[in-house]
């Protein structure tokens, strides 16, 4: 049908965000169409507005409006702490937690030798040169429990542990989270660092 | 953060679509930052477009992007019979499954005393006239077997079923649809309309 071509492209390209699609991209249209003027305009403008000023923070990697995002240039932010996460949805969840007072360093991945990875793709050497410039006491590794995750992390240990002090996140039970649904190697780390009540 | 306002509005405007919820729409958008040029600009390009041209076609409430839509237009499509369907999602699963060959008439909802939805506002005495209209010999009833949409089913029954032959969907268990998965009163119709082998 010719004419509800553009209709038809729009949903292919719903449905092909991460986390949809077809039939959830038919139901977002569909809804979308139904509220046009309360909905999908001012969600055009929007991503319009974001398409045009969104960019990566020259420092950090954040997501942000400007070269430098707030984080950085907060100088409340400067605590010489930097918390390093794979991608910019980790540095979000760290920011909802809100219990981070220190400054991100998003690497974009980790090292990956089948994908070609390597340390000059997830700016390494830029948290090199950060800890200098930005007198940097502690560094926090927030990276996934993965085989690469957990090659990444060594790699930038080795690379900073002279001049810093190094941490990561405990591995534990999530709270709330039922034994059940936890893998093996979850229930050994928190047993492992298991603490006296 | 001020700069990233932009960025949690449309965050926040994607949760709310049917289908999405917040990490979705987190996952969703930051995919659509990366691919700025690629995926966000013509995302709202096509967007804006769907806004200006989308309307319910007059006839039979399909959307498109004309006053009368693609298949109310088709003198192919004009073999006597109508579809009554609940919604546009509904017409469009009957068109992809590419076996009915008529008309559609869409509802736009239940009957629903508690919702306060009338005949008036699912368009009933529009699909009277249009038995008149466009000589139909035979209305199929599409509607979900719940008590509103079979509430609705007996109203439009009542109003067309001296004018043209009237029929249903067939209730039973779907193809591939595990028994285990089905609930008691698709079992119950399944049963009722056995077939000899
Ligand atoms: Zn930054
Ligand atoms: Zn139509």
């Amino acid at each position: 049908m010719s004419s509800t071509r553009d209709i038809d492209a729009l949903i292919d390209m719903m449905a092909r965000l991460p986390g949809l699609g077809p039939r959830s991209a038919r139901r977002a249209v569909l809804h979308l169409i139904r509220k046009r003027d309360l909905k999908l305009t001012p969600l055009a403008d929007l991503m319009q507005t974001v398409a045009a000023t969104a960019r990566e923070c020259a420092r950090c990697g954040n997501v942000g409006a400007a070269e430098i995002c707030d984080i950085c240039l907060s100088p409340k932010r400067g605590n010489g702490q930097i918390c390093v996460v794979e991608d910019v949805a980790d540095l979000w969840a760290m920011e909802r937690a809100g219990v981070f007072k220190g400054r991100y360093h998003v690497l974009g991945g980790t090292l990956s030798a089948l994908d070609q990875v390597g340390p000059e793709q997830l700016r390494i050497p830029r948290l090199v040169a950060r800890i200098e410039e930005e007198e940097i006491g502690e560094v926090i590794l927030a990276l996934a429990a993965t085989v690469d995750g957990q090659t990444t992390a060594h790699y930038i240990a080795d690379q900073v542990e002279d001049r810093v002090r190094l941490t990561s996140l405990a591995q534990g039970v999530p709270i709330g989270g039922e034994l059940d649904y936890l893998d093996e190697g979850t229930i050994t780390a928190a047993l492992n660092a298991r603490k006296a009540l």
